[in-house]
Order: structure tokens, then C-alpha cells, then sequence
């Protein structure tokens, strides 16, 4: 079982990249399954933090977007962690709506396999 | 329970971002703990594919490396997964060694919550 420890370090502390984005990796909270990758600038981040519902930057639209603001599959957020190097963020949630993660309408992005 | 499709897409056919790269979750088959996300280019995904253990580029050192070579952690390879994009790989793994997939020395790099 993993041992979560709380940390004082602040969310401005974190690591972004050079383009200003950090990955989040999005983890269903009940059943472990990973939902998505998706990116956060600070601002993403502080209002995820702030709402208390994920948001991430659109490199495709240059926009924030709120996860499931268009098809009500919105994700509550329980646990924001991050990695030894703190560029990398885990983000466990709660699913609202049908639970369908991916804009495919599955249940997660990850739903192919290699051959 | 997530319905996984086998997909005829091949390696070759997915999205590496402009430094060559993509992200790679890896997730714990058993436990389904997140254990760390690494990056992988061309060549660290057809070594790990190719001897079914994980490779990696290091970024900071500008070389492959295969995780455990040194603290014996390694990553036996269940399942590669890829997103909805092409861009992103969730690989399953069944942890060798002592099962402390972090360089800390910690089960997992997500040991820290933000405040």
C-alpha cells in the first residue's frame, strides 16, 4: 500500500515546461482505472484546485477548458500529487455524468493496445 | 470494467512530439498504482517492446536506459496501451526487484500531496 505523505510545497513550486505545461495524469479514485493525460498551465491548476474540478489547457484550441463543461462527464477532484521531480502531476478523481472520459465517448482514452 | 480493443494501429504510426518524444504512464498491473511517467522515444519503445522490459530516454542524460539496470526495479511489460491521440502510451507492467519503482526508493514517484 502506498504511504501518501503531505508536503509544504506549494503549488507555485512545481515544475512546468518550457512552454509553461505540466502533464496530469487522471486517475479514477474508485476503480484505479487511468482516464486521460491532459495538460495544466498555473492557471489550470489554480482553478482545479480552486473549483475543486479539473480544468486543463487546449494545445489545440489555446484555451482552458473545463473537463466535461460540453458533455457533463466532469471529474471531482479527491487527491492532487506529484512526482519525485515535480513535473508531473497524478490527479485521482470522481467521475460525474455517464463516466465516459474520452471524447470518444469510452470510458478512457487508453482503450486500444499495440499489436 | 474497460472493454480494451485490439487495434492493427503499429508503432511506427504514433504521434512523437517535436523533440521525438512521448510520455509513458506506467501503471502497476496488480495494484493498479501509478508508478512513475517517463518519456520514450522511437528506439526506447521498440527496445521495450522487443525485449518485453521497459527503456526509457533520459532527457537529462541523453541516453536509453532501461529501468532497474542498476537498482534490479525492474518492469516486466503486461500491456502497451495508447490515447485516443496517438500521443500517449498507459503501460502495464509487473515490477521485478524490490517493487520501488521511484529512484527515492519510494513504491511509486506520486508519494506527495499538494497542500
Amino acid at each position: 500500500m502506498l504511504d501518501i505523505e503531505r508536503d509544504d510545497l506549494q503549488p507555485q513550486q512545481l515544475s512546468f515546461n518550457a512552454q509553461g505545461l505540466m502533464p496530469a495524469i487522471i486517475q479514477d479514485v474508485e476503480t484505479k482505472d487511468v482516464l486521460m493525460l491532459a495538460w495544466m498551465n498555473r492557471e489550470a491548476l489554480e482553478r482545479s484546485l480552486q473549483t475543486g474540478y479539473t480544468w486543463f489547457w487546449s494545445r489545440s484550441r489555446g484555451r482552458l477548458w473545463q473537463k466535461g463543461e460540453e458533455s457533463g462527464n466532469t471529474q471531482s477532484i479527491e487527491s492532487v500529487r506529484y512526482d519525485c521531480d515535480a513535473d508531473t502531476l497524478l490527479i485521482l478523481v470522481r467521475q460525474g455524468g455517464d463516466k465516459l472520459a474520452c471524447h470518444t465517448g469510452k470510458p478512457s482514452c487508453f482503450y486500444r493496445t499495440l499489436n
